[in-house]
């Protein structure tokens, strides 16, 4: 049997141990391993790699600590526009969506996206249009998370600055609370980043999915990484990754292809070639870190920030969860 | 002195002597060597290649028989949804617009993006309330190419699929005119593709830049590889390039991008890593073709298509235009 890998992230960027509470830390831990599991279930019992990082995506968007599908940040007009995008690297197909709204899922229409269209990318009014024809389920505003605690710190912040996903400087006072099924939390700053899985499976495929919220307070349509295919996502028969951080960096890098570049036609081992991805994003002042699996099941999770939220199956019965450095 | 270059394309595709009148090959190539000429003005004064292209871009997107700008083709709603990026290989900046409407210029709108904002790529409305934002000017719908002839092709057209730019069975009988200064002229079928322009200029600079009035009859915000950088439009300090074709599979193969990585990792000539590009888009049957050049000014436009609306500029006073294999 081949040896199957899944690898999942929830995020990179300011994470420091002074601001997490045992008890905070002890959720978000919880966040990855259901995700984990999610998509392992789907692997060992000879599931696809694509269902796998479906399934491990759509359990991080329907976690709220996370920033993307129920979790997502609000823009500056206190709209939450969610990006995602999935591919399939046996197919070498992939689909894509940009700014849709009310979506429980956008890694499912995404992958609808994919399956049902002759597109790659759908993007806003259009997407949304898409997912009504097609009948995807919307959720009221009410589903999303803690909309109107949200916005009460949206309007208290003064200035008019765009606050990256990644930025170093959270507004320091910026507390607020997150209640789930579990609890009230109170968060120092908001939700980090995009979530995101790839995987290999027992027929020898890889595949990548990444979902996000996208920037708090953004402005003009501003888009990311996360659903262009070779910047924040990408998958073929060399490799899998998906990227997260301050996404323009990742565009500009063009970072997820990168590492299968370097793979392909320098001849690099997959951990080699995502370090020097990740050594080149640096250069060009972009941070943030990616996940990545090849088709020896080998996973790799290099990151230039303070912390990234991430996890792998190790075995069956064993999955790894880590945060800090 | 450095070796300067500035290389053009208006589209690849189904381009068959048969359907060409004299009189509208002569057209075509008047628009060609006019925007060759626009930019070439630049670089031989010791202008930017940034410059340079944004003008050679400009000049195709003024001009109506190229669907960018002016002349861009109708989206499902009636619409006219225009993308376009821009790409300054030294400083590694790029811009980039999707959707935008009543733009007389995406390009520029596009480098108004790399140069007043921290993003790279801006969509749909968002875009066009930036644009608004800033003070760019907007063009009347009438402004738009053969608005009402259009829609009249479009109305006349019984089915509901979606016309590629590229697709080898443009409507048979869809013949329409396009009034211009110049005349009345009879086309066959709808306008091409994409404009772009790469170029080097004199201080050793690349860069690209691209523009799309997207696919005829496009539904549901369809995204191609235009505006993506990497997907359409890529530019570093070992090539820049343009590309033209069906997007969907420049968005796969990330051929911007991989014509540079092709370079860089495997050591490979621009004419042979942007002719292994090609092949690969073949491979996946990806129909199209791109523009590209180095530091040597070495320029290659490979394609795999029919035709493709190309030239460059040989010597100060030789522009060379061509449209078929």
């Amino acid at each position: 049997m081949e040896k199957m890998a899944l690898a999942i992230h929830g995020g990179a960027g300011t994470i420091l141990k002074s601001q997490m509470t045992p008890d905070l830390e002890n959720e978000y831990r919880k966040g990855l391993e259901a995700a984990l599991k999610s998509g392992w279930s789907i692997l060992e019992h000879g599931g696809s790699s694509l269902d796998a990082v479906e399934a491990a995506v759509v359990s991080l968007e329907d976690f709220p600590l996370f920033n993307a599908g129920r979790g997502s940040v609000f823009t500056h007009e206190g709209k939450q526009e969610m990006d995602a995008a999935i591919m399939d690297g046996h197919s070498l197909r992939a689909g894509a969506v940009q700014a849709v709204q009310n979506n429980k899922n956008p890694i499912k229409l995404a992958r609808l996206v994919m399956e049902r269209t002759e597109h790659v990318l759908l993007t806003g009014d259009g997407a949304n249009e898409f997912a009504a024809e097609i009948g995807v389920a919307f959720e009221p505003d009410e589903y999303f998370f803690a909309e109107h605690r949200w916005r009460q710190m949206l309007k208290a912040r003064e200035g008019d600055r765009v606050q990256l996903d990644h930025a170093e400087s959270p507004i320091p006072d910026s507390k607020f609370q997150i209640k789930d099924e579990s609890g009230i939390w109170d968060l120092e700053s908001r939700p980090l980043g995009t979530v995101g899985a790839v995987a290999y499976d027992s027929n020898g495929h890889l595949a990548a999915a990444t979902s996000t919220g996208g920037m708090t307070n953004k402005k003009w349509g501003r888009v990311g990484d996360t659903p262009l295919i070779g910047a924040g996502t990408y998958a073929d028969d060399t490799c899998a990754v998906s990227c997260t951080g301050h996404g323009e960096y990742f565009m500009l890098g063009v970072s997820a292809y990168d590492v299968a570049a370097r793979m392909k036609y320098k001849g690099l081992l997959l951990k080699d070639a995502a370090r020097e991805t990740i050594d080149y994003l640096g250069s060009i002042r972009g941070e943030g870190g990616l996940i990545a699996v090849d088709t020896q099941g080998n996973i790799t999770m290099p990151f230039n920030s303070e912390g990234m939220y991430r996890g792998y199956v190790e075995s069956a019965n064993n999955c790894v969860v880590e945060i800090y450095r």
